[in-house]
């Protein structure tokens, strides 16, 4: 049971949103533009990192949810996610994600564990200044979502098809116009739209 | 030596909001939201919160920086904000804010670690669902931004007096104006304000 009085119908961040539209504006159009505005890593890429540090965080609905919207955006591989959650150096991904999902497995545990060589590892397979620091502020940024949807005890569905269903319109529409359709009162904010 | 390339002027996540105003916007505001509107938690219940958390990260820049600011909103009390950093329980603050730190303890080192029991407390000294939920979204937050801090390597002013100079004016003008102070193209975001 969610530790405050939540939506009873809404599972995760969901009802954390709908609870405070003050925040979830925010912290939807930081997922908006940290995963789903165009880069020079996929959104592949991207959500799999996110999953990455949310299944080290034990965090099932999120991990179940940007899994989901990864698999999506690999066609339909969900065998390529498991493979990086469990382990990513011999999952079929390239060496850059490979070297950037060592980079935000050390910031899952501590923004101090980075070490130079993890950068240099990156920078030899390509990463540039933006790719690295958005790979850090991802996995930051996943410390949080993690912690307030565990911190506050919310519900998870446990069936993988909700997940799929839910996956496929974000991962169309993205996460500010999906909030919007449960979050009344959410107004959009105008920076970086 | 940061990881990446910043202006070598600006510390500490300064540096890395004017090398990525998009994303900054959205964490300034974000922070404007949980320490610096109008609430039932006073802005120094929630800066020391903010700073207890980034103590318990280990994160130099952010414990100075908002030790400071919640210095600020407890005229000038820079021992109170000591205490809560090196013993919370025994500090000279109240029963529902050592409740609430409590669970922001918790919510640093993993979601999962609240319990009901930590909630039931909070709640004994009167805490609401609003000021648990947001106790909950400030300690998460900080897990963001000291690992974002401190992942990419930013450096650190070392003298007390230029966090006390830098937090005189956040603590009058908000985050998001500060941030508006030296990051170029940092568009407004409408929500919330």
């Amino acid at each position: 049971m969610p530790h405050i009085e939540l939506d009873e119908k809404l599972p995760g961040i969901r009802g954390l949103f709908a609870f405070r539209p003050e925040t979830a504006v925010l912290m939807s159009e930081l997922a908006e533009v940290l995963l789903h505005t165009p880069g020079t890593l996929s959104m592949a890429e991207r959500e799999l990192i996110a999953t990455y540090v949310s299944s080290q965080n034990d965090c099932f609905y999120c991990q179940s949810s940007h899994g989901a919207i990864a698999a999506i955006h690999l066609d339909g591989n969900e065998e390529l996610v498991r493979q990086v959650k469990q382990n990513f150096e011999q999952a079929g991904v390239s060496d850059k994600l490979k070297a950037l999902l060592a980079i935000a497995g050390k910031v899952q545990k501590s923004g101090k564990n980075v070490t130079a060589d993890d950068v240099e590892r990156a920078r030899q397979q390509g990463a540039t200044d933006v790719e690295i620091h958005d790979t850090v502020l991802i996995a930051a940024a996943f410390c949080m979502y993690n912690r307030y949807v565990d911190g506050l005890a919310t519900w998870a569905p446990q069936d993988a098809d909700s997940y799929r269903r839910r996956a496929a319109s974000v991962a169309r529409d993205g996460y500010l116009k999906s909030m919007q359709t449960y979050v009344k009162g959410a107004q959009v904010a105008a920076g970086g739209q």
